[in-house]
């Protein structure tokens, strides 16, 4: 076993080492002591967000005026080509910022519906994000389909057989997350995805919990359908607009289920008759919202500068190191580590189980160490590799660890 | 005729006397000679909002992080209940800010549906705002409705007789502004609603031209359903989030049709089954947008403190004062009153029409003066009450009938 000072030493040492050290001076400063694992719930505003946005309500809303629509009407195009062609191995045109992941899947889901006519069951792992769960039980409730679920190891993520025992021809859609909230576990995005379309069903990806910390290709994938957040990794602000994406060769053959105005070929020519526009955008809807949009241009843009492949290799070094000082401070205490184990197979955090989780995860808190309670019984370590360094997990899980030796 | 001086005059002593004249100074001010009569479309940064959002992004999200949802989670009640009592005559849980007006008025048709079981009618108005006529369109393909629209004089707006043609037992709700985007034209929502009623129908209110500038009494009316923008009237910014309404009397009976997890009962126990929150909160569908429900709260305390009676006998005279302008040099040259020349028919602006429209509002917006473009060859004036001055309508007019008489 290491010493405290040994494992403070290699803590220091990866710091100094770590090439995307300068990012933790681009977010506005925690207050003093804080530590802050919780950016795979909510991310922390970029500096350049808070500056930007002065500028965005007082120059091109303010002065501006209504005129700045000629360019505001393309920035849910411009933002999703930033993280699409970005983050997600995307092509032109198949990334949107709109509404709420929530929205966004009942949108994927209700358009999909009728590219397999006759199919009438819904997938979903057993362990999927509540809300896709709510989505897709909703739509199955009022449009008399099949929610099938697939069991999972809720800490190991779902296998392959699982879901394999669960396809067959009935089967329309299947919904799942690349990275579990829960876990974190990743899905194999590639293989799970060919699995789906051997049996001639969509794949609709919930992106939630990877984007800006996974390095991911829908396109190589042949993901069909996604959707994602970006209040989490992208710090883009509490509520910020979610993305969807939608494979162009399905683009033009969806039907959009909320019919809205921005979703209209020739908006403002105010025609009688509604009809769709000829790609991505026949999934907008209402009016987008301009300054949220912005906040996410600039913590995509962020996530960019630091480069997704940088972030997912200090991911799995953040997470590395969480699981190696469980081990040796937290495992003898009791705790489980409620993640795989393997850094190749998770996302950038690590769930950590013990019979007192959400009484410790309160009192860490009262310390300035901010993680997260899940049920049941685990506190997620999420070390936003952008914004988090190889010091706050020392410091957190040593205190952990004085607090349920106390 | 009273020559230029005396209209001038005029004005200015319509200015001098009123007493919202302060509030000219509570937004970030245009560039010098600008004059901005399109608040109807898209309404002025409040300096507050600006202050406020920098503090929010600062203080709440940057250091006050996830803990900072204890109280954000309230927030769509909160502002939804000052919005509804203060300015809709609504009761508390009533109104909730959230998504789009396109979403919402999805939502709550959604949601009417299986209230009137066995009706397959929607009933529109046939120059309602066209995301109006688009999401009702998309249900009505989807789910084999029928759409039923009731012929307008798009100058006067909907008579009584032409909606009361329309009905029967056949009709499940009917979708109507309670300002029309075109003319201005107010409805009388409660003769309506109970016109509505009268057939067993629902009554579903869109709010968009009205909020901020008609004191509206959805209680006393009897209204069901309703929908709201907040980037008009209420100064919220571009494509900030809207409302809906719902009659408590309803809210519990009426299923949403997106079942997300902000809409869950108790949402952070992450449970299995949705179950829908008791009152109006089942409305809520993914994460509330948080810097951005703060700008609706700064838009509608303005628009409070200033008081809507006050709002709305400005806009009377505003507009008023638009058409006695428009009589003496205008229709001279051309033009038609395109709105209904009583002040208490109509909004907070006034439509008019001349065969070079478009043109003409081009050439006005390139001498500062701005204002809206709508078919059929229609220049709107909005001079919005909380942000306009009788100068500005004097200055708007002049210019206009120089340029259409030169």
């Amino acid at each position: 076993v290491e010493s405290d000072t040994d494992l403070w030493e290699r803590a220091v040492a990866s710091d100094r080492a770590d090439p995307l050290a300068p990012f933790l001076e681009r977010f506005v400063p925690l207050y003093p002591g804080v530590v802050y694992l919780d950016g795979n719930s909510l991310g922390r505003p970029p500096r350049d967000t808070l500056e930007h946005l002065t500028e965005v309500m007082a120059e091109e809303w303010g002065r501006g005026l209504i005129g700045s629509w000629d360019h505001w009407a393309e920035l849910p195009f411009l933002v999703g080509d930033e993280i699409g062609i970005g983050l997600l191995g995307a092509r032109p045109g198949e990334v949107l910022v709109s509404d709420s992941t929530s929205v966004n899947i009942y949108k994927l889901v209700m358009a999909a519906l009728p590219a397999r006519p006759g199919r009438r069951v819904l997938v979903i792992e057993e362990d999927n994000f509540p809300t896709d769960h709510y989505v897709l039980a909703g739509i199955a409730r009022r449009h008399g389909l099949t929610v099938r679920t697939v069991p999972v190891d809720i800490d190991a993520g779902m296998q392959l057989s699982d879901l394999e025992s669960r396809l067959d021809d009935e089967v329309a859609l299947v919904c799942l997350s690349h990275v579990g909230y829960r876990s974190g576990a990743l899905l194999d995005m590639a293989a799970i995805t060919d699995l789906v379309h051997s049996v001639g069903a969509l794949a609709l990806w919930d992106l939630c919990h990877s984007v800006g910390v996974v390095p991911t290709d829908l396109t190589g994938a042949g993901a069909d359908l996604a959707v994602g957040c970006t209040y989490k990794y992208l710090n883009a602000g509490p509520g910020a607009p979610a993305f969807l994406y939608v494979r162009a060769e399905l683009g033009q053959s969806l039907e959009p289920p909320i019919w809205g105005w921005f979703g209209q070929v020739d908006q403002f020519a105010m025609e009688a008759a509604y009809r769709p526009r000829p790609g991505i955008g026949r999934f907008l809807v209402g009016t987008p919202p301009v300054p949220a949009i912005y906040a996410v241009r600039d913590g995509v843009r962020l996530t960019l500068e630091a480069g997704v492949d940088a972030l997912r290799r200090k991911a799995m070094n953040l997470t590395d190191f969480v699981i190696y000082l469980a081990d040796q401070w937290l495992v003898p205490l009791g705790f489980g580590v409620a993640s795989p184990r393997q850094s190749g197979r998770r996302g950038a955090h690590v769930t950590l189980a013990h019979r007192r989780a959400r009484q410790l995860r309160d009192e860490l808190a009262a310390l300035g160490v901010i993680t997260d309670f899940r049920t049941p019984e685990r506190i997620r370590v999420g070390p936003a590799p952008l914004a988090c360094s190889f010091a706050d997990v020392y410091t957190a899980l040593i205190r952990l660890r004085d607090l349920a030796g106390a």
